[in-house]
């Protein structure tokens, strides 16, 4: 075969082969393990759009439900969004909403969990994405001036480099 | 015909009907016109990520030039993501980054235009989101404690409710 | 041009032309109308099944309000699950369950609009195959002999063929 | 890790966790096995158009043909479809027609295999509503009555349940 | 607005704007009109192989009815495969297959058809490679050699630049 | 279980069953090995064009550099395109462009890896043709006469069938 074997660039960015051209990185030789990954971010709005979510989920107008599902559905897309995420069986998918009125914020929270040879953490970055997406959506009729942020991933567990967590 | 039309409901979130029902509203009586909507957000990393994200632009490993391509791709999976969005015809989608050095971060800008019955501000907000989830995919090997931020729609022209920007 | 427009076959399948090769029908010439399709369904389950169902849509565990998100999403995909159906953009999708204690039965129907060259027909049937299929899912842990049925167009307008309704 | 594992909810829909929420449900826990599940079910049509069918399946036009392709790619897109379904590693889909003129139906049957830790039966449900689906939709011009039924799970071997079939 | 209007760049290149960024290029002021576009290209492979599709053709395992619903289907998801292309409302798809025993080929002819802003030539294109690439996968088993080839625009109809044809 | 094990037809294409009706074949008692696939083509273009690629390249535009991420993209979506090609989680993805002024050529060759029970010829293909329609899409304004051409499987390692390369 011609093509030689992926060599780590210079920089430590392995989506580069060693002449800096892109590619999907070779994950052959990595060990199948239990990999789970935690993201997490939120989305800041006015104390009344707040008050609307949360008089929703109390009976109608779910806009959290809804949302939740739009993450799950968006972290089984992951591979289809994100150039060189290899595409991966996901073994779990849990997503959690919290509300905060003193600082008018909604929370999300993934856990993505597979059996693989590489990390889920794309996975659950892009559901925290998509659900926070479609809680602006929902909301944007009435407060078109909502904020994402802190959007990060929390927590890794498994694969070569072990666990890993955001320190704070 | 056994439906009646849909009649916004007392909250104000167009997109759940009189009981209180998700759908994706009617707006085939709304006006064709030219819509435009701009969406920025950042990702805040370590300063040695954006020496080499800085690094590769300038020659080879191009992080922003493919964010930019997933950005755009992004833009036109929104109504497959986003689950009550209109699918639309987009006509132009735009999309520019800009590095800080003093903050240590990227920033996404996205503009998404159409000339249809619908607005583009979730469009934009996907680029923005997707183009920044790439960023964090490309250079989490050696940095996984990137944040995502500010993500926000900044102006909108077109339909209806005519002009608007964040006023900050 | 050396490909002669489409003739109608003389078996009156549009989707095959005169020598019996399917294509996606020309549309082209067809007048820009609002048009509206109704399909409806219902899927038919133990007594105990539905009393779940009832119990999650009063609090938590809403196995309809999460099927209405999947028939809406659904009734967006159509064009790529069904050959040679014309991709449409969807002026409106509105999906309502209905359950039927005497007969233990969840009643599903959904209302898609366009306004466009095609009509809706396949995109309202898709929204209720969906839909089903999604209630079917949530409680397969339950019941497995759930079964499907009674899915079929309950009217449509616009277009040069007009209105037409099943008549039952 | 903070989220606490997946725990049955009381009412046993495994889709929702202990607070009525709902999830992809963790099943990394779960044995990999040859799973197979077969899917049923049917479209009733006016004799007329069965008999198109008939005509077009001996020589061109073949209905039955086109609508087997569109079963075996929907079933592939199954996780893209149904909110909570894992993705899944398909080994195998057969997709089977038969027609029959004393109740002028069009029988379809999918049988889906994979090796892997959750079942099928969703992916040989999917093969067989697009299936119906496409059929309905290649006949549609002749014919707008047809009605879609019987659409159900035979039987299902593999898994930690083991062999189901259905009692009738 | 903060975004300078696109201006296109020296080299002629329009996906590029003036800095040589990529984009999808802005068609909001392009006219609406009907827009034709054929492409062809082929399959060689050995004799007997092309033979063994001829008698699938006259009877049973219809290699190209097959190939031929893949192509109509992949000229749809155009937009989605082709980063910079705009999402198309296609009102025509018809894929014609042509076998040649003398130089033991199988030639694809797709036309592609909208009423729009921008033209159909990458659908069209893309049918063809779709269409040829489902034909290798259906006779590989048998065949691993055969080479695709001469996949080009025949011609194109409508839009600013007018009627185009190859020259050959 | 009512339906019998695949039969290899007499004439070879496993993609029919002994009856005729197309399958996706059961793969679930191969062995999981390395597998790995090259494919490779290349479009002609008019020397001035290949000029302007040339330029991009080195600096800003690079065409080669979004083509590639196209093919890698287009890589993991081939059994969405290809009707009867089995979904598979790809390890590897290497897309490389070379060009050559003497032919006016740019060349496009793919490598794909997986460890599975299927080969990944049609990903490598598909990682071609998408590579080198985006080529032709980049360029069109300024060339519409370009050729795609000599797209051929290189090499294939794994599997029962063993190593195989192209003797030409």
């Amino acid at each position: 075969m011609t093509t030689s074997k992926t060599t780590a660039p210079a920089d430590g960015l392995t989506h580069f082969d060693a002449t800096g051209q892109a590619h999907m990185v070779d994950v052959g030789d990595k060990q199948e393990t239990h990999r789970i990954a935690v993201a997490s971010g939120q989305i800041r709005m006015k104390p009344e759009t707040l008050a609307i979510i949360l008089a929703g989920s109390a009976k109608k107008g779910d806009v959290l439900g809804i949302a939740r599902i739009a993450a799950i559905m968006g972290a089984k897309r992951t591979s289809d969004l994100v150039p060189l995420c290899h595409p991966l069986a996901l073994t779990r998918v849990a997503v959690d909403f919290e509300t905060n009125e003193a600082t008018s914020t909604v929370h999300c929270r993934a856990q993505v969990e597979t059996f693989g040879k590489t990390g889920v953490e794309m996975e659950a970055l892009t559901a925290v994405q998509i659900g926070l997406l479609t809680v602006y959506d929902m909301c944007k009729a009435v407060d078109r001036g909502m904020v994402m942020g802190e959007i990060r991933v929390m927590e890794k567990h498994g694969g070569k480099s072990g666990d890993w967590s955001v320190t704070s």
